[in-house]
């Protein structure tokens, strides 16, 4: 079999370091600088010749920049004659701009992914994309895994009779109509409408919540403007008790102020981005999916089955 | 300008009629044959050089010969040195086939794209994908048109005030959503869940009915047999009327017999699939898209904005 | 070396069979359905991650149906991280389709190669195409097998001495020349026209056929129009008997009512495509190229020639 | 429209001059130098910009250099902002390596047909190709031109009571079929086998020659080897005359020296390739195809159809 | 004739804003947006149907935001099925990295070439690229502008008799060569060296300019540390006066203070990126390469030659 | 580990053998003929199923000839099945074509790189290219191996206190700059300048040579007139010795009767091209690179680094 060797861009060192203590290989060193004209240099450090490569990078801000980073780490590895290069892309965030619901827009989740199969990317392996269908933009195979075991063994150690799962949007309920159903939960609704560019209104929750905990699930949290309308209503209409949970947990600009001052009982996310000291909430816990990113490594260097995971 | 010259495959010559005498021009005859060895044949009969080429064909049964043929129109077209040509597909009906939720299937709605770019197709006109994303999948520019104007002005003649949009499925919701407020009037949404290869069961209604009327909302309509649950759900948490619209009405399998023995006041679909006689149920409308289709065509044709007409 | 996996779709199940059961490995299950709008669904239900993956598929009617499962398969595969995918098409019946004999037709024989590219095929294994340039139609490996060995062997059994090869189109005459010089019989040939959409004539024999026994040889018979020419120009050209040799036994539309009425000792075809019960003329032979293709698969697997087989 | 510019390679600069006469427009001037490593150079002397471009290389010896100089004037029109890049290639050599008749060879027709595309060539104009099929080879429209129509005039104006068509190879008797029935006349076939690399035999002539004037036609004589193994044999069976007619009248190696020996009433070629003074044979009457190219020049340039020329 | 679109990325309205006088057509208005998660988002707010179209975008601070926005302007441009989308890019700022001097690296003015192909870019339009064979990096068209008229007629006017053009690396001369040759002066060269990641030495300086006034010519001057050197080894050799000049004036990190204490007496570049207030240093001059992107624009619009400017 | 196959085109065959002596593996036959219209052909002698092939290949005159048969043999390998083809081509002679100083010419470099990649070369291991930018004008793996370790291991062996290195072109002095910093001297630049197609003229000497023995190195020399002009200027400035020494030593045209009239005391060339016993001055020494490539293909195959080699 060809041998491992995981590359980390700078974008989420920790998680890179975490997935090779599970895989036992040491991180491959690589160099990341800038240029005085501000153009990005890298240059990994070991030989790939004929290894099958892992570069680690988590689509965090500097957006831009880590895209830009991983492009050129797989171009890199690719004129180096590696025999594979798997992109893992813990939170590819392109995956929001994946339909033309304005005119003149870019479908960026699809052009992000072209740039992907120009630079020399074999395959990707990334978790829990916004909507399910973004799998199809790629035109190179994809293991999409998904942090729902995690989070549903977490809330499977609590009590559950009276709960509800929340999703803020009902134009995107898939998954935590799922995660219901795994639960063994009934599902609610916000029927949400994005008024302006920095501002959404949930107009209503469709669906029973009084008297009950809701856990209100998405997909990603970035300035939790939706999060603060949906806990908001949920409030005045009589829930009990609320916890917050995503596998993203993005937590930009005023986020870290809104969540702090919002009346929730835990806030969940999954370490798919580097959630920094500045952001440590008290009621924050952090679960990590590195066990689950090392694990699909392991059997995608082996040729073992990657759906059987879950 | 270059001229158009409008083809139709031998899925649904009716609506391509009925777009060329919208855009006053003949529809170009051509010829569909089978060799013995069940091999296709087609020919253009006139001449495409640097004409805009126009190919009409819609994804209803038998769904594969009907991709075939388009393909191999697109091929001769091509080769035949037409200056551009746009496919033009009411209903496309691997859009349904838009994700992988079982390991080891193929994501088709992005494979038959993907088909349509080798076989030359320059851009696409189509009307109410499944779902918004697979606009994403195509790698050539797509027009992608709705059937909503048209069911909304049907339904704006009505008296509104009692009355509730229903989606069958909550992971599916976003056009119901739209066409909700679009009446507005509120929404709400079936637990739809897949309990065998031909089976689906809704679990339960998300959202209030009682007392209201039910605009029944899908995209398609297939064998039935999600509207079948979700109006006999409906009927039984107390609605004083249902109404069933979608703009894909393929009716195929026990279509017809279930919707003839339901209790629905009226059933409501676009000409975007042929319905043939033994389909016309007493209490069926078919609204035409015709105009939709040669409008766009006229704009396409002229360099004007398609998104305008929305 | 990698472990291989073979699938059939649903054409020629016994033929992929009878292959496994060559190389000593069971066939691989796979699910085809159809869902209600018609369009295709399919399953494969082993892990193919890493593995050299061969799907069986033939070019029968229905043939789009066919062609279209096959490149569904492939895309399967290829997503679920095959290292490798081989077509195995014994009869590719759009080899047929290799030239523009009209103007603005389809050279769909050239299409369908670029299909199988675009939905990642890997490498095609087939047999006696309708013409040798259709091999360089595909942009990936082609092993291009031959039924001849087989056939050769069949006659080479008997009394050869006042024996002639007819082919019924000089037009295409090149195949029949080889078998003939392998034989060590002379060669004619018929001077085919086609007359309309579904019928040719025979003009003439070129070559003097008179007073011997006559094997008929072409690469496939569909609607066995031209056998029908041909055989009854060479009886009123005096043979003292005739055979009927073929790679691809189609036998469609009329072809078992007409041969079963016309005066021929025999008729011999391949089992590249599935004669069924129907079918089975008491005079018809047929001739299995399992054993070839199962080589074919052996070695390229293994790395061996193939061409060394013949 | 846009504005024709006609280029010659170094190949045939008198048919891209009766091309130009014929459209009535200068052929543009080009520079076409070899540096002192051999490399090429060339450069177009015009502007090219938005024009509709037609570049006439035919590939007679050094067909590589030939090929090579077409390749780069292509890449250099393209990539000066061209707005069509027509490749007019009279006699495409390379149409002869049209399949795989021994492991591990080139099919050089498709890969030559692959490097047009990678140079830039957007429409090929070409003339009959050694098969049909390679019509199929290139992934650019093609149109495919014959010098039938010509010959067959030629012909027209002789009495033809007791002539008879002659094709050297029954293995390629397609073309050679449609003039014979052109003609109103029978056909022969010679059973051509190759014997070493650079030497044929004609085992045997299908059909009664005796008595007829022959009429020996192939698309293209080179050493003219096979020519004089079938004359051959043509006299000795009986024929009362013979003229021999091609398109491609390449004239290669011994061919000058071994048709003046033979015992030929004419000998017919097209103009596709230039014919040197020394090739000046009493006997050889030259037909000029450069209408038929300016003619298609033009319909493609004005948008009209070319199959119609025919 | 098909008209004319300007945009701008969000790097140097100032600059299209002058184009646009030049052409005497209006800049058409754009979006240019962050989503909370750091994505970026744009929208072109005029239809681009059939237009042709030029976006505005140089790679200036922060460079891989400004890739990324044109990246995804030009998809939003050909989805929206503008007819032709050139970039405009005064200052390719990824030309520097153009080949491979240490293993493991990205040769990424080749990538981001490649990535341009791939949004759909169909020409481009750019100045002064680091290196002359960057040109041959892309594979669309390319228009290569340079700033060297501008910069001659401005010395042009001076008195030159003492003159010699510098160029700081020998390694890369050749634009420098031409400027003397265009100024008719000597040239003298440095011997630069790169010690270090943010550090250079000039060796030596090959050629004799001892009495001399120096004209230092680089391409671009981005942290000016090599223009720090140059400078102090040429007073060394006894320059009697120092003339900067580049085209791209990046002055990024420490070069305003660097250069602000060098004894220069004029720097001059052109305004290719934007020059911010603070930049603006006494002995500055700057010149507008605005008429030249302009011209060539008009010319590329109308189909008239490019290179005639020059 | 796959096992190693080496063929030879027909351009340089001893290199090809000295390479696999080296590696130890015999020479694979293949064969190398010319159609009677100067068609080539070629055929691999022995199976390259999943083999790693390695096509040697130099491009010495005639150049297109050798081009076009390693495009052939390349194509012929994959189809073949091998698993990797690298083509090795010693003297890349089109890497002069690399930039466009002309309008409406080739960049030939990139051109011949993208029909490489065309035929399917899986990888390319070339020397000493004419600039390092052409690296990026591939799309494939480049391993770019250098003959200065050889050339400098050779020098240093003399006495080299008084010497120089001495560039004929300014405008390219990269390389020689270099081997002067290796070998610890000082560097003068020729100021070449092109006065007509097949004249250049150095302009000046820029540094000082006078009484210093001079190595004047190019990457190629070809008919020498850069070196014969070179020379005489380096005499009229007082050097006390002159030894040339180059990578590619094509010695074409009138160079063999340049040099050996010129005062030279030393020609130095690697074995990259071959140099025939006409070529064979007595003051001319030829450097053996086959070790380089044989043991750059030892590691490729084996998977080690090849940056290690340097």
């Amino acid at each position: 079999m060809r041998q491992i060797k995981v590359f980390s861009g700078s974008s989420h060192p920790a998680l890179a370091e975490e997935i090779c203590r599970y895989l036992g290989v040491p991180l491959s060193p690589s160099v990341h600088r800038r240029f005085s004209n501000d153009n990005l240099y890298i240059q990994l450090r070991e030989s790939v010749r004929e290894h099958d490569v892992y570069i680690v990078q988590t689509f965090s801000p500097p957006v831009q920049d880590h895209v830009f980073e991983l492009l050129m780490m797989v171009d890199a590895a690719r004129d180096a004659s590696a025999s594979r290069v798997t992109a893992v892309v813990p939170y590819y965030s392109y995956a929001r701009s994946d339909k033309k619901d304005e005119p003149r827009i870019s479908i960026a989740g699809r052009l992000v992914a072209d740039l992907f199969k120009t630079a020399g990317v074999s395959r990707l392996l990334t978790m829990d994309l916004h909507s399910a269908q973004v799998h199809g933009f790629f035109s190179v195979p994809v293991d999409h895994l998904t942090a729902q075991p995690v989070l549903a063994s977490h809330f499977g150690e609590r009590e559950l009779a009276n709960t509800i799962v929340v999703t803020p949007d009902i134009g995107n309920a898939k998954r935590a109509s799922q995660l219901a159903r795994k639960l063994g939960v009934p599902l609610a609704a916000g029927n949400k409408r994005r008024v302006s560019d920095d501002r959404v209104e949930i107009d209503d929750i469709v669906g029973n919540v009084a008297g009950k905990h809701a856990i209100v699930f998405d997909d990603e949290i970035a300035n939790a403007g939706t999060i603060c309308e949906t806990t908001n209503l949920l409030r005045k209409r009589g829930v009990t008790g609320i916890t917050v949970a995503c596998t993203h947990g993005v937590f930009s600009g005023q986020a870290i102020k809104r969540l702090s001052t919002l009346d929730i009982d835990e806030i969940i996310a999954a370490n798919t981005v580097p959630i920094g000291p500045e952001k440590q909430l008290v009621n924050l816990t952090t679960l990590s999916v590195a066990p689950i990113f090392g694990e699909a490594i392991r059997r995608i260097n082996l040729g073992e089955s990657v759906s059987a995971i879950f």
